[in-house]
């Protein structure tokens, strides 16, 4: 590939979304499959996600929570009884009407069709998450105030009918981890709320290296039932915003809604205060746009797949062998002796028969963090040549074999601090505070706007009415920024210390 | 508890089934939802199946595969191409008809009810298990030689629609991991098909402490669509058969109905030869069955959720607070020094302030291998009292605290076992050759009866009415006695080499 030209087409400056779907195709992360709105997640692709998993399930140990399972179906009554939330999830859903298949032969064609029979009593939609039925598992369960704190999670396929897919972002089946948990109080349940917010935030920026802004949702932008929604809010390459993770206070809504109650320390009968919290592989896509180039995926070491690939140069047969011999010793030394925030490296060496520029393109393509060449010379010299996922293609650096396994851990994490600080410098250049309700209009005609940040003191209609003007949202009310010096609210002149943060989502 | 009541009602010898039910209660692993057939796993038993899936991944994984993930609903006209397979399943499967829900107001009670509408054009099944859907995906991935072998692996829930369900071992939904390769030449795709089976073997003995009898099942007990299925039979304590793991060979029967072809080393377009094997939660109704006594769970260590409790004797109030100092100690000196099996010891300190004999009695119930107490006199002798899960419950045996810390993952293997050799002398005191037919029919008129191992000659027919006769099925043919001296068939009286093991089973 020489300089000017980039393995991917097109470019992020001239199509970001096809620049997107291209970057999943190159880096085979997943692909489209026949059932409508669902996607098949890749072994490449899966990888990066078997790595969030883990990582974040120690996290919520860590926290006191214990993994659980729930049904797939949830009864259509359940629904009935959470009203907002029912409106919230009902309109796009799975229904599942049948429980047999039977053969019948089609008189026009001749061919044998499979028709669905055995009609049920009641139908079952497939969640569209589950706190209504991890709600009525709960209600069971609690009888005192001894039995609290509940703190169960679950990870989990959940299924919404999208219109319009896109790989990892937006699919009908995605996989998550949704938190739920049962609080005496509601001091507690905040707590707990703020405390798997905060738990988001650190997995984004230590993890994916992604800085989140963290916040409030306003009313409008809440989960359908909850009193309170926490989001954070990352900002990706053509400056749209990706809600990340979010986590809610649903006060007593659902407890009430399903009597989850307990007797508490006084005596009384009183509803638990509950509360959820997710993420899902929508985070894929977000470390996607957030990182990667227009040579393709470029991955934060932590959830990187692979972590260094060594690439064998064997020019001459009669050298081959010991080339071959020199790298599986450098990736067992560094998967036995390294260890990378605990985790042993994750290293591969590509042995396959192919020519090595070949190769080396596809290990750029799928975002490897080092990509380590060693060749016959290299063997005599005892040199590997090195090179990074977050320098320019052609950089290469020759450095001692033992230098670079005493520092391989080091760059790992070099590499994850430029990403981070990249995407940090690129986020703050891009959001704007803004006092000037003109300004704002103007703002969202250009081309890829980033993100403005306005004192704001409107109603719940009135905020709708910005929004859809602009095709905008307020993604959140920043944690950081609600306690600020008195301005007036851009659209209604009202004193206010809030500030809230509008831009253009996925 | 005293020594002539048992903490579970009724025991093994007087209902079974029964005691099942109670020892899944008891130890609070899973309970019965509101959705038809389809379980809770609750966190006590869905840790179990968290160190199931990692233990077994790794095997996976040492073997050269990968994980991915596939869509959960099927489209009905990919079950029309493989016959077999679609009469072998479509006859209890969740039918997907519609997606959207609306709500509509009851004119009689006036209730708001939700209705399914937005029917769709081709209904979807939710996955049975997903020969179908990945065999679409691998005809788009496949091309050439070059692609093979393709070694996946999915871990999926799937849906059946069972009619009588049973905790674990049969419910409408469970957890499983289903193994899909493809593969060059036959010879490939069934040595494929036996490795995974013995790592199946492998796991269920060494992991599980179960010792299987690993086979071939006969044309009439295989998987639908498959040209050899091999499995792994465990006996639990009704003498019962439970299949607790399967790995096929499918030959090239998804590959020619699905067109996964390839151009091979001769230039000619050829079909793959695929394999498929999986296990799913129903090893955990196995293991229970398998070890469990009248006073509950009893688990094998390498997948007891915690594999040590520290139980704190806390009489007086001023001593109170050193003891829980030396349990907290002693559990964090566990977790930290010592590794069973490659994996860091799991130790839970229970801190409640419940009386002892319940805690101790809890503990039981769930199955915990070695739990440990300690008291204020035990600070002072520097010792703790170890009682072990395989033995009676009111056994104790007062070590230094030093001794017991360094031998603490030998006792966790001497527990795995003695749970082994129980469970083998009982399999292997249950298995009976028989080489007449009126011994034969004469056999399952008993209670529980034990299997019967015959020389086995029969048609497919005469199986069949051999096993309907008796409610029995042939569990395998055992593949250490395919090559035994000639003898007659028990039924026809045709001269065989071969063996095959008769069972009641799960």
């Amino acid at each position: 590939m020489s300089n000017d030209k980039t393995a991917i087409t097109p470019t992020r400056a001239q199509d970001f979304p096809e620049w997107y779907q291209q970057v999943v195709k190159a880096a085979d992360l997943a692909e489209n499959s026949e059932t409508r709105g669902c996607m098949v997640i890749k072994p490449w692709g899966y990888g990066i996600w078997e790595l969030i998993q883990q990582q974040l399930d120690r996290m919520f140990k860590a926290t006191g929570h214990q993994n659980a399972y729930f049904p797939l179906l949830i009864p259509i009554s359940y629904l009935e009884k959470e009203a907002e939330h029912a409106e919230g999830f009902a309109t796009e859903c799975a229904v599942v009407t049948h429980h047999r298949l039977e053969p019948q032969k089609d008189p026009v064609t001749g061919k044998t069709k499979m028709i669905p029979t055995g009609e049920l009593a009641e139908p079952y939609i497939i969640r569209p998450t589950s706190e209504t039925i991890i709600g009525a598992a709960f209600s069971r369960w609690v009888q005192s105030y001894r039995d609290l704190p509940l703190l169960i999670n679950q990870w989990a396929n959940v299924m919404r009918w999208e219109m319009r897919p896109r790989l990892f972002l937006r699919t009908a089946e995605f996989l998550w981890q949704e938190g739920h948990t049962a609080h005496e109080t509601k001091e507690e349940a905040i707590d707990e709320t703020r405390q798997m917010h905060r738990v988001y935030e650190t997995f984004l920026r230590d993890h994916l290296a992604i800085p989140v802004i963290p916040g409030e949702k306003t009313e409008n932008e809440r989960f359908p039932g909850a009193d309170m929604t926490l989001t954070v809010e990352a900002m990706v390459q053509d400056r749209k915003a990706i809600q990340a993770g979010t986590s809610h206070y649903l006060g007593q809504n659902f407890s009430k809604a399903q009597d989850i109650s307990f007797t508490g320390r006084d005596g009384t009968v009183q509803h638990v205060h509950t509360t959820s919290w997710g993420v899902s592989t929508r985070m894929i896509g977000t470390l996607i746009m957030a990182h990667s180039d227009d040579d393709g995926l470029v991955l934060p070491p932590r959830v990187a797949t692979q972590q260094i690939v060594i690439i064998p140069v064997t020019p001459k047969e009669d050298t081959k062998q010991g080339v071959l011999d020199a790298c599986k010793a450098l990736a067992e030394t560094l998967r036995l002796e390294k260890r990378f925030h605990g985790d042993p490296l994750r290293v591969h060496v590509d042995t396959r028969d192919i020519q090595g520029g070949v190769k080396k393109w596809e290990w750029v393509k799928k975002g490897v963090p080092i990509r380590i060449e060693i060749g016959p010379r290299d063997i005599e010299t005892r040199k590997v040549c090195v090179q990074r996922r977050d320098q320019a293609s052609n950089e290469k650096e020759f450095v001692d074999k033992e230098d670079f396994i005493r520092n391989a851990t080091d760059i790992l994490q070099e590499i994850h601090n430029s990403l981070l600080q990249r995407a940090t410098a690129f986020r703050d250049s891009n959001i704007v505070p803004c006092e000037s309700i003109d300004t704002f209009h103007a703002h969202w005609g250009q081309d890829n706007p980033g993100w403005l940040i306005t004192p704001w003191a409107g109603t719940p209609e009135e905020e709708d009415e910005l929004s859809k003007k602009h095709k905008i949202t307020i993604r959140c009310l920043p944690l950081d920024k609600q306690d600020e010096p008195e301005a007036k609210c851009i659209l209604t002149g009202k004193p206010t210390k809030s500030r809230a943060v509008w831009g253009r989502s996925y």
